[in-house]
């Protein structure tokens, strides 16, 4: 699928480095209708680029392409906006710099607004990390931001969630030939453990009790271990894992002068109509840590997806999760 | 502290193989009275070792060295009874078999029929690892067995619990210097990545949202998983953790001869009273696999531990967990 790229410049981050010649690349559905009411934003989310995004878009969804006009920005780290990746010396490859959420949304409100012209937007929704950048629109550009939709994400990385990361970074980081960034091929043993790692966070324990890998076709459970899990991280740039694990680590729509770290009133600060959807038994965008969030939002409906794929009830791998989310966003877009 | 060794001789194990001259190395605690109807059997958990069980003994507490003869037996692979560690060629370091709960039950009622000459125990209890022997004890000789206090731990490995254990042995393998198996010095960057692979499983989420880790007397998350979770994984010797990984995988009380796999009729066939005493938090022995077993054991209590020490509210850290278990055992051992 082709893309577009919105060229930033020099792109100044939080940390004070910067992304010199800095690339968004996104693509767009659908057509902006003339009051440019009919906006849709739809970021990313760990490792994602914009086809990965495309299951839940379709003519009678909610995020219908005949109706919408429908915004997919990659994030920073991803491969195609602005990576480890494809940053030319000196900041490439280990020295990509620090990128967070919040100057990943700033980056995006520029395309929104310079490309386009929208002042507002219908909705923004997104997955995991998608459904950070999703609360940090929202928080940062509450006036512009008419609906949410975060599914199975949170508005900050909560501790637990942190943790989880280290042991991702630990499993890429082991491996010798990562080479401290600086390697001319993947580190594909590091990547494989990233896939092992990842098995037992990214799904629920009932999701492995009951076997429901069957129903993604896979024959057994290693089947499922090194076809699912090893072969998606084995198709990923192991620098471009830990820059994004840096923005994911470091997420919290609070850190920014705008809030300065006071993240209950960053939440009260939300007038976007909100429907949070948290995966039921989703082991580190916790529903927990979701509720936390949805009370602190002046108008928002909290409604867990009951699942057993736990953070992948949002990832677009079985219908019956698609249709809950779908439904949700219909719902509020309804309203 | 000083250990005594129980010499199996040629230990011939569930898969075929043999341990040559196998050793169970053990301690007791207080005096086996004249009807010998005083023994307890507490074995060690995953990498840990006798000293590691002694938080949970103490005069005025259940398990009162003053009333019972108290047996810890070291389970093979933790570094004292028989190990890769400590075998001699050629059934050493990544050639030491695999070993199963049944074979290390098997050899720990030679020791206490044998060498003690005991037909009846009081009581068997253990943590983890230790409560997989224990209910492996009380299914294979249920008529030698009085009472059970399994804690934070389940009669089968489930399967979320097996893929855990994928991202802990992928930590290990990723090291290049672990050089499958055949390592001179020890692998420790794979034992550091494990330790932060385990710092997520270990406790709760909410133990990491609510900073617990101040009441240990951390600084700060990072000095909690340098201090911690690092330092207790570079204790260990990487081929054991292995070897503990491969039994751990492959519990299962009816994975052998009399059951041939019947889970549901081997634990139906316990006869013990059970106190079973699941982590209410515990990521990987969770209470619900917990509950399914209880329901089907004919005789038993099942009292989840509240706390956000989650699989490590069996692991003797703080004292209100401690308190819980030992009022539970109290309350057993008096029935």
């Amino acid at each position: 699928m082709d893309y577009d790229v919105f060229e930033l410049g020099d792109f100044v981050l939080q940390s004070g480095m910067r992304i010199p010649d800095a690339r968004l690349a996104y693509v767009t559905l659908g057509t902006l209708n003339a009051d440019k009411s009919n906006a849709i934003l739809y970021p990313t989310w760990y490792s994602g680029q914009h086809t990965d995004n495309l299951w839940l878009i379709g003519e009678g969804m909610a995020l219908d392409p005949t109706r919408y006009f429908i915004i997919i920005p990659n994030m920073f780290g991803n491969g195609l906006s602005s990576s480890p990746s494809n940053t030319p010396p000196p900041y490439d490859r280990a020295r990509f710099p620090n990128v967070t959420v919040y100057d990943n949304v700033l980056a995006q409100h520029r395309l929104v607004t310079e490309r386009f012209g929208i002042t507002r937007l219908a909705l923004v929704t997104g997955w995991s990390m998608g459904a950070q950048q999703t609360f940090q629109w929202a928080a940062t550009f509450p006036d512009m931001v008419e609906r949410i939709a975060p599914f199975c994400g949170t508005a900050k990385t909560w501790p637990h969630n942190y943790v989880f990361l280290e042991a991702v970074k630990a499993a890429i980081r082991t491996d010798a030939a990562w080479k401290n960034g600086w390697y001319t091929e993947q580190p594909w043993k590091g990547l494989r453990a990233v896939g092992r790692v990842y098995a037992g966070w990214g799904l629920s324990q009932m999701f492995y009790r009951e076997e429901t890998w069957r129903e993604l076709g896979y024959a057994s459970l290693e089947d499922f271990l090194v076809g699912f899990w090893e072969g998606f991280f084995l198709r990923k740039d192991a620098n471009n894992l830990l820059a994004m694990a840096w923005t994911w680590q470091h997420g919290d729509i609070s850190a920014n002068p705008t809030y300065n770290g006071d993240f209950d009133r960053a939440l009260g600060s939300i007038k976007a109509r909100a429907m949070i959807l948290p995966g039921e038994k989703d082991l580190y965008f916790t529903p927990e840590d979701g509720e936390y969030e949805a009370k602190r939002i002046p108008n928002a409906e909290f409604r867990p997806i009951r699942s057993n794929y736990g953070h992948f009830a949002g990832g677009g791998i079985n219908p019956v999760d698609t249709k809950f989310i779908d439904d949700a966003i219909k719902e509020l877009l309804a309203q």
